[in-house]
């Protein structure tokens, strides 16, 4: 059977850890081998990234560059895709990931420093050019969200707005981009309704009717796009 | 006064570190403020970096897969540029550092796995573009100095010299790449003799009398190559 790769993305509390569940259990019902994984933190090398940037943040220590930041960060993508991911592709797996390079473009790029075409060139090399085949982009308005919840004594305290604002234009810029690979659903309806519509759309795309095949990733294809065999060090200059 | 960039390249054996002392003292004795700094683990975040490189191979964990191994260097690299290197610089200092890109090059680009352009892309974007305006490349033959080691007993264990060989093969070859920024110098010769040359050298290119004042970096051209003010998320895509 052919690996399959899927990302959920979206700023957080839109319901990604619920919905990753429920369509792990789907697919396990319809017979498929599930991984289900996560980024930042996603192998023992990648949560020692991880640590070390929070850690050196709480330290109050020589601020890490934002060079450097993004370096490590494509480190740690770098050890799931090798270490994680494409394996378990390649075995015929289902993956599914909580964030991936999505998530590093609508933070990191929106910063002053670097821009989203670095970003991206970075984990595109980072990863050896893997895309998923569907990325989930869950979807809601921050003024929605804080409506919803009347009961919250910090509904008024909108300071964070700006920034959850500018991430959720980001992703959509990002689903825009490539609509494809995207799917925008609306995170305000309930968790029956967001699960139908991934339900429906998850179906088709093992079916395979959406695009013939070209959803799927093959074993054989997975194999095409690893380490390309490099000149050595004498021809190669 | 404008700052200068000198860097020290060679496998190891050759004599860097106490020409680096010697280089210090001479510049000091010339009025200049100088800082002496290394690769890999120049500072602290790259100090932790090394440490966690060393720590997964010697713990058996899963290994470290090329291109984050790769990342993590240029990520130390990025923050020794940022942290260490052009503040130095644009303070007007003179920094000799002991190894720096081209080290990733002739060690790292050796494997099959990788490219040397791609490890010198990744240099170029970690550091935003910051050669040295001299670098001293200390070269000799293994079995040159294998045979001035006539008291060593490991002497005809020459298992490591295809490594050795290739990699002094690695380094000349990026000397040949770039004439105006590399000075090789056998460093077979004396301990006097060696250092000789890179006295005149240095006298030469701190006087302006090579390509005028070209090998100077001045405050002003390391401020023209700092962090580009990115394009915020939104115009960016």
């Amino acid at each position: 059977m052919a690996g399959l790769f899927v990302s959920f993305e979206g700023v957080d509390g839109v319901g990604k850890t619920t919905q990753v569940e429920r369509l792990r259990q789907y697919l396990e019902s319809r017979g498929r081998t599930v991984l289900v994984t996560r980024e930042p933190g996603g192998t023992p090398l990648g949560a020692t990234l991880r640590r070390l940037l929070l850690r050196n943040v709480a330290e109050d220590a020589a601020d890490i560059a934002p060079r450097a930041e993004a370096l490590i960060f494509a480190a740690d993508r770098a050890q799931h895709v090798a270490e994680t991911i494409r394996p378990a592709l390649a075995r015929g797996e289902v993956v599914i990931t909580d964030r991936y390079l999505d998530s590093s473009l609508a933070y990191q790029a929106g910063g002053r420093e670097l821009t989203a075409k670095e970003i991206r060139d970075l984990s595109m090399w980072a990863t050896n050019g893997l895309l998923p085949a569907r990325t989930y982009l869950l979807d809601m308005d921050p003024a929605a969200s804080h409506a919803r919840l009347q009961h919250d004594e910090d509904r008024m305290e909108s300071a964070g707005d700006d920034f959850q604002n500018r991430t959720r234009r980001a992703f959509l810029d990002l689903a825009a981009d490539e609509p494809d690979r995207f799917r925008v659903i609306d995170a305000a309806q309930t968790v029956e309704t967001v699960w139908e519509r991934i339900r429906e759309d998850i179906d088709r795309l093992i079916d395979g009717l959406i695009d013939g095949s070209a959803g799927e990733t093959s074993a054989e294809s997975v194999k095409a796009t690893e380490e390309p065999v490099g000149k050595s060090s004498g021809e190669s200059r």
